[in-house]
C-alpha cells in the first residue's frame, strides 16, 4: 500500500534518510537524535483529503516530510534536516544556533546513564554510603532544566537511587539519595556533582553512610502483605469480533473515520476526523506538557520536565501487552524510532485500538405505559501509556456514538521524590513524606491540546459564550431570565475560563447554518478548569511554559506550528511557542484556526500515591452543539438482555420482560380526538 | 433476619403505620401521602454500629423510625406523624401548618392526570385544535412552583402535548400544546386555564387549529432511518460469579463493607461505609436537586421542580432490568411505597449492583528491566435511574480498590420543552429551537450531596487547602516555590470553591495522626466546579433553594437536618434547609459535621439533546488522603491475560509474555556494592 502523508514514519524512510543526510556530509560522523515524519503542507494536503472523502478522483499526492535533528561529531553542531520523502532529496539543513538543544534522545539517555555508574567521582560518593552488602546505587538522568541563559552545554542531571534488592521492580525511588552528579552530554564528562539539602532548608553536608530503612515496595513478590483472594474475573468478550474495521492507519467505527498516526514527539496523533463523511477534525494531539516542581531549594527549581520537547511520548509509549493494558477485542499498531546510527528501531504495540462500553448513553422510560428506551454507550478507545522515568501518563481518545470526542488523561506511576530526614516529625511545606527519608515534592502537570478543527470544513470561529441573568426589567419580571453572551475571538490571542459564568469555548462554521436552530453548526469543548502555572511570571521556568499561563489559546494555522512551547524546549530559557504566535494579532474569524487548551492537575501528592499512584484522571470532550438537527446516536441499537447476556445475582433468572419500568401499570389516559 | 434500623421499609410496617394512624382517628377517612421510614437517632445507632464493627456485644437496638404524610379528608388537614416501628407506636402527629404542602403523591398525579383529561374546559380547548384522526392529547402534570407567598392551595398546572400515533413511546414532547389548566389538587376542580406564549414575547392568543409539523421520535420503530448494523455484540461474564456478597442489606466488596438504603424521598442511600473495617463515612446522598428555568415569560417561571423533595427519586425509580440498564453480574434490590389507602405497592429491581472494569488504576514500567507492574481497576457500582416525567437521572455510586468513592450522575431523557412558532427563522434569547414548533428553554440542574463523615470516627473537621506561591524572597530565590494554605470551617457556614486556587475541601479526624505524614488523617472532596443558581436574590425561586446558591455548606449534625431545602419544597416560599441551619454559628472543629456540596449543570440545550439525550455526565469523588500509610490498592491482583482473556484483532494470537516493554532491551545499569 503507498503511503499516506499522515502515516507515521517507515523503517525504510529512516535508512534513506540516514543514508541522504551521510551523503550530504561526507566524511563527517553524524549522530542522529531524531529522524522521523513531520506534517505535510496543509495546502497540499487540504484538495488531496477532500477527494479521498468525496471519493473523487485524487490531485496530486501532497509530499511525505521527514526531519532530522543530528549532531555533526566533527565541530558538534547541531543541525536540523528536512526531507521529501518521495523524492528522496533534502529540502534543507540548518545548523542550529549555539545553545538551542535538540530533546534528549533514547542512546543518549543510556550512555549518560552508564557513564554516571563509571564516573570515580560517583563511585566515591557511593562508597561513602557504606551500603550493606546485597544493596547497589543506581541513576536516572534528566533533562537539566535551566536556570542560567548564558549556559550554552549540553547538561544532564543524574537523581541517584539505592537499590536495596536486585529485584526487575525494585523501587529505588523509596530510597533517594543527597548527591547529584551533573553531567556534558558533548564531553560525557562530569561537570560537578551537586548536594541535596536533607532537611527543610538548604544546608547540605558530605556523604554520610546510610541509616537503613525500609523501601517502600511495589511490585507484589516484594510486598510483605498477601494479594486480595477475592476478586473474581471479569472478562469481556466479543464473539463476533470488534466493531471496527482497519485499513492501514485509517479506522472506520460507528460512522467515524480517521487516521492513527504516531510520531516521536506527541506519540499518537488522530488525523482527518470526519463523522458521517462530514469533516470535524483535521488533527487532535496533545502538543506539550510540564512539570515545574514546587520545591524552592537548589538544585530542584531546575527540576522542570517537558515531556514531550524534552523527552518525546511517542518515543516512550509503552509496548502493550494483550489481555494487560486493556480487555475485549484489540488491534496494535506499531512505531519506528532511529538509533544514534540512524538505524530504524521497531516501537512494537505502542497504539491499542479497543471497543469499550461505558454504561448508558440515553435512557427515556415512558412513565404511562412504562416501555423503556435505552441505549448503551459504546465507545471506541485510542490508547497510548508513556513512561517517562519515574512516571506514567495513560492517554486515551474516546470515540462514541453521539459524535463526542473524549481525550482521557491518567496519571499514574511513581512520584519523584527526594531525600528527606523525617524520622523526628519534620515535614515542608511544599511536600509530603512517603516514607522513612523520602519525601514528593508538590510539583503540577500541565498539558496543551492542539485542536486543529475543519467542523464541516477548514474556515471556522472559536467563540465563547457565558450564561447570565437577563437584565431585571420588564422583560423579566420574576428574575428568573438568564441568557448566554457570545464574545468572538476574531484576533489571534488567549482567553481565560469561567466557570462562575458558565464559559464555554464553541468552534463554528459561519458559513453553514443549522436548519432548525437557525444557528451556525458548532462543535463545543468541554474543558477542564484548573490552576495554572504556580511559577513567579519572573521565573524562568514560566517564560519556558507560558503556554501553561492561560487555559485557551487561539492562533491562525501555519505549518510548523505545532508544539506549544515551540520546538526546542530542552535547556530553553523562553519558548517560542504559541505565546509567540498569538502576537501576530491575525485574524481568526472564519479562517484556518487553532484552538490550544491548557489544563493541568497540581499535584500536592498524596502518601496513597506512593509507591504506586492510582490514577488521577482528567477528561476533557469535544461535542456536537448543533452540528446535527437531533440526537445522533437514535440510531443505535437498543440495550437488550438478548444482545448483552447479564446473569442475574442469586435469584432463579428472572422472567420479566426487558426494560420495562415501574411505572408501567398505569391506565393510558390519551384523550383520543377521532 | 431482624431488621437493622438503617433498612427500608417493609410492607407490614406500611401496613401496620397505616392501620395504627386509622385507629388514632376513628371514623376520619385519612389519605396517606406518604409511609416510609425516616432516620433512627444518630446518638442511639453510633454506640450500635461501633458494636457490630468491632464485633463485640450488641447494645440496645435503636428503634426504628417511620414517618408518614396524610390529609384528613374530613377537613382537609395535613398532617405528619413519627412512629416507633418497633414498638407499634405513634410518638407524634402534627397538623401542618396551612400552605406547607407535603410532596406530590404517585396517586395523586395519577388522578390530577386524568381530572384533566376530563375537565370540560380542557376537552373545548383540544376541540380547537382540529386535530386530523388518530391523534391525541396528553398532559403532564407538574408542581405549580411559587409565585404568590399568600397562595395557600395545592394546586398542579398540566402540561399539554399532542400525540400524533398511539405507541408506548411516542415523543409527545415533541408537539406542546399553547394551554395550560391549573387544578386544585384538594377540590380536583380546575383554578384557571393559562395560555403559553407562541412568540418571543409574552403574547397569547386563544387556541388555534394545529398546523402540522412532523414529530421528532426517538423510538426505534418510529425512526425514518434503519438502525445500524455494524454494532458486534460486547458482553462481560463472570464465570466465577461477582466479588461482591450480600447479607440482607449490607455489602461486603474488595475491603468495603457498607448497607444498601432506599427511601422514597432521596431513593438510594449509603450508610455505615467501612473500608477494611475503619470508619469512613455515615451516611452519603443526594439530598436535593432543584431544576429553575430561565425562560422569563409567564408561566414558565413557575417551572421550578425539587425532584426529591417535591417528587421524590424514590418513588421515581425505574425498574431495572436485566442485560438494559447494566452489563455482567447483577444484584437488584426493591423498594416500597404506600399507595393513597395505605397499602403497601412493591417497586422492584429499582437499584442495581453489579462489578464493573474502568481500566488500568494504576501502571508503572521499570525501564531498566522492562518489567510492568499493572493494575486495573475494578469497581463496584450501586446504581438508580429516576423518571421524573419527561426527564431522566442516572445516578451511580462507585466504589473502588484505592479506597475512592465516586458519586456519578448522568443527565437524560427528554428536554422539557415549550410551543414556539419558529417556522420563520425566530428565536429566543434562552432557549434552542429543537424543531418545528418546539423549543427547549435555557434551565440549570442543581444537586445537593450530603455527606456525613466518619473519618476514622465520627468527630471530624473540615477545612479548605489552596495552593499558592511562596514570597518572593530569599527563601524562594529561583520563584518556583508554592505551598498550601488551610482554612479550617471553625462555625457552620458556607464556602466557594477556586479553581484558580485549586481550592481542595477534606475532612480530616484531628485525634488521629498519620505515622509518616505527621498531619492528621483525611478524606479529600473532589468537588465539581459548577455554576451557581443564576435566579436574581430577589427571585422566589432563589430564596426556595438558596442551598445551590453556594458550593460548600458545613453544618453541625441535628437530627432531622437531611435535605438541603428542608422538609416541604412543594409550593415553599423560602427554604428551610441548610441556609437556615448555618445560621446557628454552631462550633465545627472536631464535632459531628455534615459537609454539603451543590454542583450542577448549566443546561442551555443543544438540538443534539432532542428527541432523548445523550448523557451529560458530572462526577465529584471522596478520596483517602494521608488515610493510609501507602496507595492501598498494592494488593490488588496483577492484570494479565490469563486471568482477563482478551483476543487479539487480525494477526495470530502473539506470543510475546505479558506486560514485558519496549525498554526491555536495555542492559542492566546498576552499580553494584558487594
Amino acid at each position: 500500500m503507498p503511503l499516506h502523508p499522515f502515516d507515521p514514519v517507515t523503517p525504510d524512510e529512516i535508512r534513506f534518510a540516514a543514508r541522504l543526510l551521510g551523503a550530504a556530509f561526507p566524511g563527517v560522523e553524524l549522530r542522529y537524535n531524531r529522524i522521523d515524519t513531520t506534517e505535510p503542507v496543509k495546502n497540499e494536503v487540504l484538495p488531496y483529503i477532500e477527494a479521498e472523502r468525496l471519493r473523487k478522483p485524487l490531485p496530486p499526492k501532497p509530499a511525505r516530510l521527514l526531519y532530522s535533528y543530528f549532531h555533526r561529531l566533527d565541530n558538534g553542531v547541531c543541525c536540523k534536516a528536512l526531507i521529501n520523502a518521495d523524492k528522496k532529496s533534502i529540502i534543507y539543513v540548518k545548523e542550529l544556533p549555539e545553545g538551542v538543544q535538540p530533546p534528549m534522545d533514547v542512546d543518549e539517555l543510556a550512555e549518560i546513564e552508564q557513564i554516571c555508574m563509571e564516573t570515580p567521582e560517583v563511585l566515591a560518593e557511593i562508597e561513602k554510603l557504606n551500603l550493606p552488602p546485597g544493596m547497589s546505587v543506581c541513576n536516572d538522568p534528566w533533562m537539566y532544566g535551566t536556570d542560567d541563559p548564558s549556559e550554552k552545554r549540553r547538561l544532564f542531571q543524574c537523581f541517584m537511587y539505592m537499590v536495596e534488592v536486585d529485584h526487575p521492580e525494585n523501587n529505588h525511588y523509596s530510597l533517594p539519595c543527597k548527591f547529584c552528579p551533573v553531567f556534558d552530554g558533548a564531553t560525557k564528562k562530569l561537570v560537578r556533582m551537586d548536594f541535596l539539602p536533607g532537611g527543610a532548608d538548604t544546608a547540605t553536608t558530605e556523604t554520610q553512610p546510610w541509616k537503613p530503612v525500609k523501601t517502600i515496595q511495589y511490585a507484589h513478590d516484594l510486598l510483605d502483605e498477601p494479594l486480595r483472594q477475592d476478586l473474581k474475573p471479569y472478562i469481556v468478550q466479543q464473539p463476533e469480533g470488534p466493531s471496527f474495521s482497519v485499513d492501514g492507519n485509517s479506522i472506520y467505527w460507528q460512522k467515524w473515520r480517521f487516521r492513527v498516526g504516531f510520531n516521536n514527539r506527541e506519540g499518537l496523533v488522530i488525523h482527518n476526523v470526519t463523522y458521517d463523511n462530514r469533516n470535524v477534525f483535521y488533527r487532535l494531539s496533545v502538543s506539550e506538557m510540564t512539570v515545574p516542581y514546587g520545591d524552592p531549594r537548589a538544585p530542584y527549581h531546575r527540576k522542570q520536565a517537558f515531556d514531550v520537547g524534552d523527552v518525546g511520548f511517542g518515543l516512550n509509549a509503552n509496548q502493550l501487552s494483550l489481555g494487560c493494558d486493556c480487555l475485549g477485542h484489540i488491534k496494535y499498531f506499531d512505531g519506528y524510532r532511529a538509533d544514534a546510527k540512524g538505524n530504524p528501531v521497531l516501537l512494537k504495540n505502542v497504539i491499542c485500538v479497543h471497543e469499550q462500553d461505558n454504561g448508558l448513553q440515553y435512557k427515556h422510560t415512558n412513565y404511562r405505559t412504562g416501555t423503556a428506551s435505552v441505549s448503551r454507550n459504546r465507545q471506541l478507545v485510542l490508547q497510548m501509556i508513556c513512561t517517562v522515568a519515574n512516571y506514567e501518563y495513560i492517554f486515551a481518545y474516546i470515540f462514541d456514538q453521539a459524535a463526542n470526542i473524549e481525550l482521557e488523561v491518567r496519571a499514574t506511576g511513581i512520584l519523584s521524590t527526594v531525600p528527606f530526614d523525617n524520622d523526628n516529625g519534620e515535614k515542608v511545606l511544599w511536600g509530603t513524606n512517603v516514607g522513612p527519608g523520602v519525601m514528593a515534592p508538590y510539583h503540577q502537570h500541565m498539558f496543551s491540546v492542539r485542536i486543529d478543527p475543519a467542523i464541516d470544513g477548514f474556515k471556522n470561529t472559536i467563540y465563547y459564550e457565558d450564561s447570565v441573568p437577563l437584565p431585571e426589567d420588564e422583560n423579566n419580571p420574576y428574575l428568573v431570565g438568564y441568557t448566554t453572551e457570545q464574545t468572538v475571538i476574531r484576533k489571534s490571542g488567549s482567553a481565560n475560563l469561567d466557570v462562575n459564568r458558565h464559559r464555554v469555548f464553541k468552534i463554528r462554521n459561519d458559513n453553514v447554518i443549522n436548519p432548525i436552530t437557525y444557528k451556525p453548526i458548532s462543535y463545543k469543548l468541554v474543558a477542564v478548569p484548573s490552576q495554572m502555572l504556580l511559577l513567579s511570571k519572573n521565573a524562568i521556568g514560566y517564560r519556558r511554559a507560558e503556554f501553561a499561563s492561560k487555559p485557551i489559546w487561539v492562533t491562525k494555522y501555519q505549518d510548523d506550528e505545532l508544539f506549544a512551547a515551540g520546538e526546542f524546549t530542552n535547556q530553553s530559557t523562553r519558548a517560542h511557542g504559541v505565546e509567540t504566535w498569538v502576537q501576530r494579532n491575525d485574524p481568526t474569524e472564519n479562517e484556518d484556526v487553532v484552538l490550544w487548551h491548557s489544563f493541568g492537575l497540581t499535584h500536592n501528592p498524596r502518601i496513597e500515591d506512593f509507591p504506586v499512584m492510582p490514577m488521577e484522571r482528567i477528561s476533557l470532550m469535544l461535542r456536537p452543539d448543533g452540528f446535527f438537527t437531533k440526537n445522533p446516536a437514535l440510531d443505535v441499537p437498543p440495550s437488550t438482555q438478548s444482545f448483552n447476556k447479564s446473569t442475574l445475582h442469586t435469584e432463579a433468572a428472572s422472567a420479566a420482560s426487558c426494560c420495562s419500568s415501574a411505572g408501567g401499570s398505569k391506565a393510558k389516559l390519551y384523550k383520543r380526538v377521532d
